[in-house]
């Protein structure tokens, strides 16, 4: 591999090739060598990959910048007079999907899942896509109950399903314009995250604030708004998706508790100082706040005691081989994996399975035997 | 300054002089030289302090361990058939009190607090005490909620007092027995904390949560359990005590949320676990967390939108002399200090002021005024 030519197309903010290679590790993907960037470095992405044997470039997906506050957040993030689209952010599981020889799902951090690279050559029309536009990169969320990673319930998602929010270069990274992007995914019948409208920076704080309002009573994660081009974009969630998350991280407190607690509590405040002037309603999100923390914690104690089993439960639904590479590939990132039923519906393969969480269920071991803690 | 011989002396776990003297800090007070171990090392607790003109040696305070659960936590801790008492736990300002010279109060990080010092003096009989026992520390909480450090009300206490919890010797470290500390100091006139009683292990664990029942009740902290001898001890606090840290830690949200939350909220849930078993019950304490994590929080981003101060706000009272020393060691100490009101009362001086948290004011600050989180 010539890392001098690489580092010329990748636009790395380093002239010296192995100041920048010594962050790539090494892996065989189907018979090709990947090489991926494990941390954002040199002005490179985390999950940046070199498929080798095709001389490809999959560039990583940059990590969004999140507001705390909508106003003045929007109108100073974004450049007066240019308009911004607001769009629905969704909880799913973000993937590129690249043509890299064949077309694979990338995760954020440069794996290959070969579960949702199944799906996504089932459920989304990849060969018309990359027949016009081999170059560039869909990215999607992989939505639904029935997924290996998350498990949020949206309306009209029964099992599992793909939302594409970007389509960016593949090398350089460069977005769609929103328009062209959302026009795109409508021809091939991509699904799409819902937009809620177009605004000047300085009157985008009303329409995402009714966005997120509308948003949290359904139970919805939150908003990304972009600038028309797609290259300027931030962040905003609802309380209902913080709470959620705290809800998550302490049902596996020594897995993600000390993580996500103190973002998430920050999220909620800024976003009570922004709109909760009502002391009854700063009273109930602080309520609803701290059962989201204390009673998952509470439960997983007793599941502990009770010699229940810990862990993050999912179910998958697909093609059999697919649903056995998943398997080698969870197996393969050190993930002690707890199958609870395996059957086939309608020719499909049916697994439900539990991520075991070992810290949390070691830990909650030994201080519910008198284990004592230093501090 | 003879390292190996000091080394010696201390007792570390290394023979290497230079890797344990690495971690010490030169210090020079009241014109002697004091070297301070920064950091629990080789052994040794951190704040151990060599006075090098007076050849004294002061052994840090060890860190106490804390149980999560009081049964199995308290038979497991200790051996079995031995007696234990169960003593109160003030929130305080923890000082170890030694003649090295002249009666110093140390912190535990080792620094000689001037206040603390002149208070000591004016409100322990040290004479007696040193006259008697040349070579041991007094370690004391100064509580009440006049202190330039803690602000906890207790009954009784109007303005500040001492309670002395242990006694040991300067430079093994080695506690006097229980009984016997507890009837030195009631010789002495020592204020101290309340003893709840004795007990096998097997049955302390019931002692003890009567007296956490008790303690929850009037909002004051918890338990230390140490056997007869003194040596072994174990820490236990009450709900409302987690409650008042969370609502401190969030009233200062960048300065101390994230190194406090994560486990006062593990400490509320295990408790939580043992104790709750009434749905009502956990409800309650659920909603009461959020409650003190969130309104702090939003109350001081409110105060920085209304550009009101922030920070920690403590009167102090006494010698005048004394209270300008203290002022130069928080400054010494890289604190902004803001003085409210300055005054006399019946000969003493009473200054009232704020310890700037300039870490909150500025990260909110800064949010508020629209800047975006990286995440």
């Amino acid at each position: 591999m010539d890392r001098d030519a690489y580092l010329e197309r990748l636009d790395a903010t380093t002239g010296d090739a192995e100041d920048l290679f010594e962050h790539f590790e090494q892996r065989s993907v189907a018979g090709r060598t990947h090489h991926v960037l494990t941390a954002a470095r040199h002005g490179l992405e985390r999950g940046t990959v070199i498929v080798e044997e095709s001389d490809a470039v999959v560039r990583g997906y940059p990590s969004v910048p999140r507001i705390l506050v909508l106003d003045p957040g929007v109108p100073s993030f974004f450049e007066a007079g240019e308009r911004v689209a607001i769009e629905e952010k969704l909880d799913g599981f973000n993937v590129r999907i690249a043509d890299v020889g064949e077309p694979l799902a990338f995760t954020r951090s440069g794996y290959v899942c070969p579960y949702t690279t199944a799906r996504a050559r089932d459920l989304l029309a990849l060969e018309d896509f990359f027949a016009a536009y081999p170059e560039k990169t869909i990215c999607a969320e992989l939505i639904g109950p029935e997924t290996p990673y998350t498990t949020h319930d949206y309306a009209n998602v029964d099992s599992h399903d793909f939302r594409v929010f970007d389509v960016r270069d593949r090398e350089s990274g460069d977005p769609l314009p929103v328009a062209e992007r959302r026009e795109l995914c409508a021809t091939l019948d991509f699904g799409q995250p819902r937009l809620f409208g177009w605004a000047e920076p300085s009157d985008a704080a009303d329409v995402a604030g009714n966005a997120i309002d509308e948003l949290d009573s359904a139970g919805r994660e939150g908003i990304v708004i972009k600038s028309s081009d797609g290259t300027a974009m931030v962040k905003y969630t609802t309380e209902s998706q913080h709470h959620a998350e705290l809800a998550y991280a302490f049902s596996l407190p020594f897995d993600y508790g000390r993580d996500f607690v103190f973002s998430r509590i920050v999220r909620d405040a800024f976003q009570a100082a922004e709109f909760d002037e009502d002391d009854d309603r700063l009273q109930e999100r602080a309520r609803n706040l701290g059962e989201s923390i204390l009673r998952p914690m509470v439960a997983t104690i007793r599941d502990v005691a009770d010699g229940e089993p810990v862990g993050e439960r999912h179910t998958v639904r697909g093609d059999p081989d697919a649903i056995d590479a998943l398997f080698a590939h969870l197996h393969n990132q050190s993930m002690t994996i707890d199958l609870e039923d395996d059957r086939r519906e309608d020719g499909e393969r049916v697994v439900e399975f539990v991520k075991v969480a070992e810290s949390s269920r070691d830990r909650i071991g030994y201080y519910l035997n008198g284990g004592s803690r230093n501090e």
